[in-house]
């Protein structure tokens, strides 16, 4: 039960650097507003920066602004290990939602300095652009370029609501580096990131060891009925497409309950019209999506989901359009990684459980090409993308601390 | 069958009339913006101001803008039959919807200076202001002010959302008249409109004999759950405050339908927070009304409605919020005005059958004070408040035949 070594991360200095980065983009709430490639994000990078190179550490930027911050190695044949998460932040964040892989990797990359330990294999630390999405409206942008699900072209001509391009915020920030933004040969990558659920909380466990990420499909639904008046149209002659989507709502809820806990199943956003309190609606639109562990239980959930909502439309004479935006095919980690997850969380005597990741995260992405595994660490209430986001000092730092034990069993592994 | 007289109203000159009023505020799509007060409702009256004093009626204005215009009688200790309806519409509104009521009756004097009538009574022409409250969010509220319903002070300080107030409004236009806004003695009401349903259409009547109007009751309601990431949160610790908003919507439905077909039950307005597709909605707020022709039965759904909206949230841990916005009781007419109208349809050969108004109508309102009564007319496919708002020349005549002839009995009665 005892930790195999003394060398321990230092929680306090952690703790300090996740609020020093707080600072930038700090909302009057307690919050953080550091959208992707603005300003402030290119403040909080150079901070990051000149903290990097502080520790040490040369830092490169790919072509979509990601941030590689390198420790070499005893053996310069070795791939490196990948550790990391993202800086930006939703347009109400949290000080935690990203910060806390980056700021525990410099913490990681610290505490290897002041033991003065050189790994095997060279160890590198990720700021990966764009993760939330909240500008541009693509979220995982950064990670996603580089490992090829979207072209460098298509993320480089999205725009924000001011008709900014990517590419434009990238030279405006000065973080539009040279290295192509595409998969390099790598050992493995280790993601530190806080649950942004409630069941490490609920079950009082330290460490979620993240077997892998959930697969997911999604829905654009528009029920059509006639808008008429509600006081002069009879029960016989009305065709209300919110009572038809509210059905469609409570199935999705049933749906979800059908698989238990590991179910998920949510109507995120809903638009009525007209929207008027003495007119029945002729119009609603909403979101759909199902996640689960299991792809073959979201494919079956996604059959089941479309053919009840078509009956429900047509049993009250409403058309229905179900439009599938995605597919994601369930993400499982790599064995071996999550392996070394589990073996730091026991050794240090942490209380941890598996657990799959409900949201999504670069790792994800970086796992169709690098060995991956993730750390969660709870959040209080479960509450993210949200300036109330809390999250303890001593929980930061045991995650913290799984993450350093983890890279460095794999940079040490035998090979 | 055949009329007991000749005295026809012309129905190309109604038609006529309708169509030139329709032209202040015309849109692109054949509708009317009209708004109570503006430029365009100033330039409507001052052309059916002149048409009625072309007419020879001398037009009184009161001090909320109510138009008057007199047609004297041969008996002068006798009161005044009064007819009219409202000549504003809502943003996108059609060429029917109040100023189907207010032509016809310019055509029912019309008519009476064809054939050289002097009846009994003397009859007053109503132009009501601001029956659909589109722009100062109060509606009836000309008649509400003449009737009492509201003071003067509070309608004059209303606001638009450029902050113009309705007392502002008049002055600028020039209709803030001298005479006080309230009851004056009056022998009774007429008003003429199309069902704004679809009843009439289906039954393939061609004049609807309005008894009374609905009791309502309108509510604003608001679940509170608690917003969380909707890949993360698992079944059991959600709080999903749309699902529980679902099962209210179709509460109402059901509770609706068990009135068989004079129930009316909707949720018209709808708003999710924090309208995210990947966020479980921690806050839905929404309208619900009832109506029926039987007040008893408002109360007995309203109870209802309550006490299972509340079970429902409370069986998903979400709070909820039930707020009354109003009840008004329903409101019989006149049995004597309505029998005019019964009768009129009758001698007139015309296919009629009994109806409950299910919208509000400036007639609601004077029925407090004055008897009164109103007629329908079939509108395609029952709609209304829409540019597409359609009616025939044909419907149109012979709900203004039955003005006509409901107006002239009343104002010739022995007394």
């Amino acid at each position: 039960m005892t930790a195999q070594t003394n060398q321990r991360i230092d929680t306090k200095r952690l703790w300090d650097s996740l609020m020093d980065m707080a600072r930038f983009g700090a909302t009057a709430k307690g919050g953080v507003r550091r959208l992707t490639l603005s300003e402030v994000d290119r403040a909080g990078r150079n901070h990051f920066k000149a903290n990097c190179e502080a520790a040490g550490l040369t830092v490169r930027v790919d072509a979509i602004g990601n941030m590689f911050a390198r420790r070499p190695g005893r053996d310069p044949s070795r791939l490196p290990v990948l550790m990391g998460s993202h800086l930006d932040s939703q347009p109400s964040g949290g000080k935690f939602d990203g910060a806390l892989g980056v700021i525990a990797g410099l913490e990681v990359m610290r505490t290897l300095n002041d033991l003065a330990i050189t790994t095997e294999a060279p160890i590198e630390l990720v700021n990966w652009t764009d993760e939330e999405g909240s500008r541009f409206g693509h979220s995982l942008m950064g990670s996603g370029v580089w490992a090829g699900v979207y072209t460098q072209e298509k993320a480089y001509a999205l725009t924000d609501l001011e008709g900014v391009s990517v590419g434009a915020a990238l030279d405006a920030i000065g973080y539009k580096g040279a290295e192509p933004a595409r998969p390099f040969p790598a050992d493995a990558y280790f993601e530190l990131h806080i649950e942004q659920g409630p069941i490490l909380e609920r079950e009082s466990k330290q460490i979620g060891i993240v077997t892998g990420a959930q697969a997911q499909v999604w829905f654009d639904v528009v029920v059509t009925g006639q808008d008429s008046h509600a006081g002069t149209t009879p029960p016989s002659a009305r065709r209300d497409a919110l009572v038809v989507a509210a059905r469609i709502i409570d199935l999705v809820d049933h749906l979800m309950r059908a698989r238990g806990e590991d179910g998920r199943g949510t109507v995120g956003q809903l638009t009525v019209l007209p929207n008027s309190r003495n007119v029945i609606p002729g119009e609603v639109r909403f979101s759909v999506e199902f996640r689960h562990p299991d792809g073959d239980m979201v494919t079956v959930q996604a059959g089941q989901f479309t053919e009840r909502a078509m009956a429900l439309a047509a049993a009250s004479g409403a058309a229905i359009d179900i439009h599938e935006l995605f597919r994601i095919p369930a993400q499982p980690f790599d064995l071996a990684c999550v392996d070394l997850v589990r073996q730091a969380a026991a050794r240090l005597g942490f209380s941890a459980r598996e657990i799959v990741s409900g949201a999504g995260h670069d790792a994800v992405y970086v796992a169709r090409h690098v060995p991956t595994a993730m750390i969660f660490t709870p959040c209080k209430d479960g509450l993210s993308h949200n300036e109330a986001e809390s999250i303890e000092p001593g929980e930061a730092g045991a995650g913290c601390q799984v993450l350093f034990e983890a890279v460095l069993a794999r940079a040490n592994r035998t090979l």
